[in-house]
């Protein structure tokens, strides 16, 4: 319909492919980029281009990197033992923004989810299971999702886990800052379960 | 920060020029075309450099299209002396949606903002007085934006258009500081049957 070009609608779609985005935002970008300078879209179109080409997953965390191993990966200050499973980057990156965790990360790059049809080979579980008969991982965190498929996650680490390597599973409670009241049953549950002593 | 990837670092700079989108945001997307498929990411690189090759301005009413002249432009059916004058394209494509609206358009891709140095020169002025000047126009539209901006332009084109040619504007339909690409189709249309007589 926006302008009746064909150029136009791969561009919108190619944008709706952004995660959040809609038509109307997507309709907003490529109208944007068409009046901007014609600079500012070569800008857009050559560093996508770049980034995938730069980018590259780490031979051994499978974390997205620039350069291999990732800088985390080759970090002797780490703790190489410790070995914290997330589902994305962007989850390995929330953590390193906490600034206190001294281990290092495994990306899986998705949970299991047999109904979507993705199992433990459309994951990265056997670059993680590589780094465990290594023989030099002693615990695992299962930092995936809260959620069905971050739990399942979880647990089928806990039962494919080697002997001799811990698995842990991060708590869930209430957030920092967060009242009771505005917090989910689910969530209480978790907390009153996960409870520790205090004194 | 981020992946400590200055490719990155040039990929997420670009996704925060487009409108709208913080670092958050840039870097969301960002995360998510490196971990997509490759060929997501060589779909959008192309269908921005396609799309920009593709789209160019119309030798008329300097509204974005493929073909030129463009589609409204070469429809018989349409008032060709009727001309409403809007910033972006935006605003023509939110007058269009409406669907009762029978003229022609002209885009200024911009308004009068002496403080930013945006002068008669740098919109489409020219473009559309050689329109006027051929003596076709028998009226034009001032459906600039409602801001300090669009107000002046609507005046200026007031000041500039030739005897003969009446120059209306939009009525005050559209709110007080609102652009016409977020205004709804009936506000739009009533704005444009509500329009008076500037000179």
């Amino acid at each position: 319909m926006l302008l009746n070009s064909p150029a136009v609608e791969r561009l919108i779609e190619a944008f709706r492919r952004l995660p959040g985005v809609g038509k109307r935002t997507a309709e907003r970008y490529a109208l944007h980029l068409l009046s901007a300078p014609t600079e500012d879209a070569a800008a857009l179109s050559e560093a996508v281009r770049r980034a995938r080409e730069a980018i590259r997953k780490c031979s051994i965390c499978r974390n997205l990197t620039e350069s291999d191993p990732c800088a985390i990966c080759s970090d002797a200050r780490r703790d190489q033992g410790l070995v914290c499973v997330v589902e994305q980057p962007s989850g390995a990156m929330a953590i390193e923004r906490g600034g206190t965790y001294r281990g290092v990360y495994h990306v899986l790059h998705g949970a299991l989810n047999p109904l979507e049809g993705v199992g433990p080979d459309e994951l990265e579980m056997d670059a993680l299971f590589r780094r465990l008969k290594s023989g030099r991982v002693s615990e695992i965190i299962a930092a995936t999702n809260a959620t069905a498929e971050g739990e399942a996650t979880a647990l089928y680490l806990a039962r494919q886990a080697q002997p001799g390597v811990k698995v842990t599973r991060i708590a869930h409670g209430v957030p920092m800052g967060g009242g009771l009241e505005y917090t989910d049953e689910g969530t209480l549950a978790h907390a009153l379960d996960g409870r520790r002593q205090m004194s």
